[in-house]
């Protein structure tokens, strides 16, 4: 199977520069839920230059504004799965920045401690929480404003 | 109730310098579960200067680093709750560095995307998961190493 983050479609691109891209999660845990990927096919922290790192760090922060501007959440969780065991699908490294909302589960607390639980990610494989295509085009706007 | 990443326990800092500690999570998610915390107090990535994003992205590398030397995991989630609705209990901005071990739950897929699930975090309030003492001297001296 191509890698998905190598070439990804065009309509889930909302930022993209010499260094890395932002997406759409095509599977999303919540309506603007967004990954932050280096261009360059990295598995590990590890492999990532100096360079790479810090603009990594500013997709991260450039993702958590447009989404604060575009959607209001009420809080994100941001973070990276490193490894199959530790639940990454795709060998690609990449950010997730999920953004949050009162009421989204019933027990928020400890967050992104819950990887551990033996739940199942019952939204890996659906999209029904996708971002409605307005707000992707206010997304691409607030990301890619001079 | 004071900040406890203000001023944490002795026995929980395995690594301080002026800008950042790397604590043990006092109710691990799992066995090696780290927190790289600034030392100033800071709720939001926003609240951070330049030099205090670079020293912890460097205090995660160093945690990943110590982490595989001391426990050689499987995997990492690594990643912030940004916000009550994220899950994040205490105000004061930490990094997870949570170490992975094939089968240490029934369904690693998604990782940290599972923050959202309305499963309850039964480790959160827990202890049974802390880190035998002589591993936690051996992250020390890697941590602390010239």
């Amino acid at each position: 199977m191509p890698c998905p983050f190598c070439n990804p479609p065009a309509e889930n691109i909302v930022y993209e520069d010499d260094k890395i891209r932002i997406l759409l999660d095509s599977f999303p845990a919540n309506p603007g839920h967004l990954l932050v990927v280096p261009k360059r096919h990295i598995t590990n922290i590890e492999g990532l230059n100096e360079e790479e790192k810090v603009m990594l760090m500013k997709g991260v922060e450039m993702a958590i504004k447009a989404l604060k501007e575009a959607l209001n959440p009420d809080g994100f969780n941001v973070g990276i799965n490193l490894g199959k065991a530790a639940g990454q699908t795709v060998s690609h490294l990449h950010v997730h920045v999920i953004p949050r909302y009162k009421g989204d589960c019933k027990h928020p607390e400890g967050g992104i401690r819950k990887a551990v639980l033996n739940a199942k990610d019952e939204n890996l494989g659906r999209q029904d929480k996708r971002l409605e295509s307005k707000y992707v085009e206010i997304l691409r706007g607030l990301l890619n404003e001079k």
